[in-house]
């Protein structure tokens, strides 16, 4: 795996080296210039852990975070390959600096979730978008992505973001995609970002769904955090899990503890409650799950009772938001535009997700069923009026 | 002033621009794809606040910070001026993604704070030194700063990194440089970066001293939080504090507001303590003050009554670090792999600084006076041994 240029792992001076060798001999160093000082008794009473500034996050935090999601998934997650951090954005800026230089590019799909390219951009590095097809259902373009990978400039291509499942489109990755994409990734040195952040909500269950985390055939870096499955984005809590080949997770790993030691975001205000906060999120998950699905359902109810009968929904398979297929007549501003003068409320039509054809909304499942029947009544109504 | 181009500040579209008249208007919208559970009664009973998605920070976090920094400093200081985030490294991040494109370049001083070059090169981002001299007290060699900004390829120079007081100098910014970096960065458009974490750690007083928060003349970014000021590196807050002339500070936080946008790091689980920390901030530096004066003091004392009287102490004005002298015939590394094998204790000399000649070793003043006394006494033996 090729990595960027802008993490230094020089050679480390005599010191360091000398540091490094009595820490493998299991030799505690004093330090002369030690300015931490939590490990000289002066911690704030409101903050009274002693910080032990470890790039990985705190040890504790990771070892809750392993057992927790070995109990959930299938195989083991071992603590040391955990990065807890602050948020999905923050881990995509993390691992966009240790992929990509400046001018290097990321792959992305298409409807997609707009932050990336953002992201990306303040990393001077590129968004490439790859196609997600829909006849009915979601798919993958794959033969879009090996063409962009072998197209002369795709050795600029450093990584390929997967939303698993995706957003706004609410399709997973299929078993047989991802296997084509795990051997597009290993043949081309590209390292694969699997943002699962929606994983657990599922709207249509299908077989042989899997996570991508864990994923050994490429080097792999799975997002998640507390942000959708503890209906907390504003706890401030996510993580990557490393996994891949051997070699490739180590030398990931040396250079992404540079990154980590470099910016240390996780507090330890934070981290005490993380068990506290993981206990609490299979009945978050739940609960979320549980009005998630009401609201498809009543969405179901309402759009089939309309007489008009213009408003449909794409199927969706996970996540908390649905696309609305509206008369591809209305122009989306001026759908949206409306519903603004009309309602009082806004809306995302299908171009900001980069959706190629006209005639699509995003709409939330998460409000209270009250207010979401109000939104669906209001995107009928305008619908209704505008080509009425 | 001149930003990168990271940022995405394209015309926003029909709906951005609608949505933001009503806010002007004083009308809130309802949002159809509202995906913040935290609206819809969905947050976790841990975390049971609305989520608000402030960039700058929880306005309740900022006022209580802007009102502290009030009453600290001698004038007022505007709540909408700050952004509150996890770290001062996270702020240079930010600031750097905010002024430089991939190849520009910050000015940093020489001796100096390692980190800056470490985060500017993941931003892609080159670190020119600028010197500070030491002749009984140390300097910032204006003239040397003059010159690097007329030079050929000095237009790359988007920002001006000032430690206010140095680390590991412990050097304060004179007025009169002051005025002169204020006036060579105003003709080269060039903004200021003032990290003054250490700032309330004096040392020696001397008169006029001022923090360079709140600045007018030019764009400016003051950098604090609580690692230094209430001894929590763990807490994980930081703030940026924006001033200068009134154009120039308004561009800068449009462009600002969308980086932190993108990250919005600041977690609630903090922001709600933030007030009560700031309530024992005062308490908190008096702690840490007693004990880095008394350090202070007891190492002149052994010092003094060192036979050898080879080993001395470079004048520091502010901080938790000092710099000893050693005899120059010691080379540092030899010097610090001795500490290593003799004592377990390592440490890090003059180079580690960039300091322009051998014979230096930083020494923190935060251990317990016992564990502090220990520490000069193996560096006194050290050396002692070196050259006995
Ligand atoms: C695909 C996707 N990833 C990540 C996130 C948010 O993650 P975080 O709050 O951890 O940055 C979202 C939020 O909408 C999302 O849609
Ligand atoms: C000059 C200087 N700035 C900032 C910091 C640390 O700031 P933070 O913990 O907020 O990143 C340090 C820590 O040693 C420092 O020496």
């Amino acid at each position: 795996m090729r990595f960027s240029s802008r993490v230094d792992i020089s050679a480390p001076n005599p010191i360091a080296a000398a540091e490094a060798q009595c820490k493998r001999d299991g030799i505690t160093l004093g330090k002369l210039n030690d300015s931490n000082p939590t490990r000289h008794g002066l911690a704030p009473a409101l903050v009274p852990e002693v910080y032990t500034a470890d790039p990985r996050g705190p040890r504790a935090a990771r070892e809750a975070l392993a057992a927790f999601l070995t109990e959930q998934g299938a195989s083991s997650v071992n603590p040391d390959r955990l990065y807890v951090l602050s948020s999905t954005s923050q881990a995509y800026s993390w691992l966009i600096k240790l992929l990509c230089d400046a001018g290097d590019a990321v792959l992305a799909p298409k409807p997609g979730y707009p932050l990336i390219e953002s992201i990306a951009r303040l990393e001077c590095v590129d968004t490439v978008e790859y196609q997600l097809c829909f006849d009915g259902s979601w798919m993958i373009d794959v033969a879009q992505l090996r063409e962009l990978l072998n197209a002369p400039d795709g050795g600029r291509i450093r990584a390929l973001v997967l939303i698993n499942p995706n957003n706004p489109t609410g399709s997973y990755v299929k078993p047989s995609e991802r296997a084509a994409i795990v051997n597009l990734c290993r043949e081309h040195d590209v390292a694969i970002i699997a943002d699962e952040v929606f994983y657990d909500y599922t709207l249509e269950p299908f077989d042989n769904n899997a996570r991508i985390a864990g994923e050994t055939g490429v080097l792999t870096f799975a997002l998640d955090g507390f942000s959708k499955m503890l209906a907390a984005p504003h706890a401030k809590v996510g993580w990557i899990q490393v996994s891949g080949p051997d070699d490739d997770v180590t030398e990931a790993q040396r250079r992404l503890d540079v990154i980590a030691d470099d910016y240390l975001p996780m507090s330890d205000i934070i981290a005490r409650i993380i068990p506290d906060l993981l206990a609490d999120a299979p009945q978050q998950t739940a609960r979320v799950q549980e009005r998630v699905r009401g609201n498809l359902a009543a969405l179901h109810r309402l759009l089939d009772a309309d007489e008009l009968g213009v408003v449909s929904v794409l199927r969706a398979e996970g996540g908390w938001n649905v696309l609305l297929r509206v008369p591809s007549v209305i122009d989306e501003n001026e759908l949206v535009l409306a519903m603004i003068k009309r309602h009082g409320v806004s809306g995302q039509p299908g171009y900001f997700f980069d959706m190629t054809s006209n005639g699509y909304l995003a709409i939330s499942l998460l409000p209270e069923p009250d207010e979401f029947e109000r939104n669906v009544r209001v995107v009928l109504d305008t619908v209704a009026a505008l080509i009425g």
